[in-house]
């Protein structure tokens, strides 16, 4: 499908609105570029759910710490154009340095509890960016359904607060992580690994499965054994620097005292140049 | 005009866009009730600019401070549409407790600077209160026009950034301050002054005259004499106490370190039960 490149907010919202005008619903996928087969998942996913699937494709400094890796960020726009019309995207907006924030912008938008924990506590003022990024990308993009990856797991809760306390005209799709075929979660980021962290790479996920079997199959209740045995089985690999294991609600991201229900087990852990983050569903047997 | 009265927030967006989408401009006036003429000045100007004129009535209580007067602040829904309609509007929405936030929202805006000084020293929190209400009801309530008044200068300027640093589609239209007959601005909380007070109030007003007389008459450039001059003219009432008194730059509130050019007096006083505030214009005599 031939792919339309828009770089002008004002362009963008006229065009999307011209799409509802004519009775098309808009899928709208938020991405920072550098766009993979995670990215091309959800572009799928909005093109069966929707008329017409717009990807933004803004590498956000928000959401960036000042010791992050925001100059070294993969951009690569004509790349990016090509992935998101293979997967069934028409519209890609494209905001050239200077046209979304002309001058540095003094509002924040800002998600109490849900960005406190995990993500929040390693990447102060994170989620504050993410919120506001994507409160304009919402607002400047229109009545949508918009697709967030759950390997973001903290931003989609994040996000879908958001969205509820605001009332923005938005059906937030949660959708599930895409992993190569040895279980590594797809990720921007990857890219920054050597062929040798490549290949210890997956041993995050298989200490997120490590933490799932001791929850389902083991019948563990208490949430420290869980993160016990995710740490124990990420040590084995003494590359990894782990920056958190923990056992959340899925919905409100709180720390069960008992594991009695669904909950979610996220890691988080440098390995070389890149910090790697992670997550899994996990039910206990008698749920 | 009849009125037609929307108590839900699903029901209001439908209203709205349907009138957006037979080609209606919508006009919005955002209010907390409390209808008097100042309101009515701004939905008579959104009816002269608009297709149809849509005013909120809602009590924030997250603009409160723990110590302020949400619970005394004056309602009533029935009055309030009686004038709105009056004034040319056709619909308002009203929504009732619980509808807003069924559950105490996690998410605040907040805007940075501008909603620091003068009203946001005096009531830590006020304007990410303002903020977060406003984003909300304009979220809600669809592209539109929307109307403010100039009485609450800063919340204006706060407003105005919001949407430009968010994006949001909407035009904001900010209104002249009306008066009573001896100057007095018009507020919803001039009705918590007795008869006394009353007849005191509008030396608020005559004190920010003293300072424009300052500034457009005797060519004061110093802002420091200024507000001087509208503290000095207060002092004579000292049933009043002054809050703050201050020369802003009408766009950023930055305080100038000399006047030249238009600058914005401000001023807050307490008197008997009321806050009150007030502003003014005041332009250099060689401008």
């Amino acid at each position: 499908m031939a792919l339309q490149t828009i770089e002008h907010v004002a362009a963008w919202r006229q065009t999307l609105d011209a799409r509802r005008a004519a009775g098309q619903r808009v899928g709208l996928v938020p991405t920072m570029g550098a766009l993979h087969a995670g990215h091309m998942s959800l572009i799928r996913r909005a093109a069966g759910d929707c008329d017409v699937v717009a990807v933004t494709d803004y590498v956000n400094p928000l959401q960036f710490g000042p010791t992050e890796d925001l100059a070294s960020y993969p951009r690569d726009i004509e790349r990016d154009g090509r992935i998101a019309a293979e997967a069934g995207a028409e519209l890609l907006f494209a905001p050239p340095p200077g046209e979304m924030w002309p001058k540095p912008p003094m509002t924040s938008v800002q998600v109490s509890g849900l960005s406190e924990p995990m993500e929040g506590a390693s990447r102060p003022g994170h989620f504050d960016g993410v919120a506001t990024i994507v409160a304009k990308l919402l607002a400047l993009s229109g009545p949508c359904w918009a697709y967030f990856g759950e390997k973001d797991f903290q931003q989609l809760a994040v996000i879908r607060q958001m969205v509820s306390d605001l009332s923005l005209p938005v059906a937030v799709m949660g959708c599930p992580v895409v992993r190569d075929a040895d279980g590594l979660a797809l990720s921007s980021r990857n890219a920054y690994l050597n062929q040798t962290e490549r290949a210890l790479a997956p041993n995050l996920y298989y200490a997120l499965l490590a933490g799932k079997r001791a929850v389902e199959d083991d019948g563990e209740t208490d949430p420290g054994a869980v993160t016990d045995a995710m740490a124990v089985s990420l040590e084995k690999h003494p590359e990894f620097g782990l920056d958190y294991a923990a056992v959340v609600d899925p919905l409100d991201l709180t720390r069960p005292v008992r594991i009695h229900g669904e909950v979610r087990l996220c890691i988080a852990a440098r390995l070389g140049r890149a910090r790697l983050i992670d997550n899994v569903p996990a039910t206990p047997p008698d749920n």
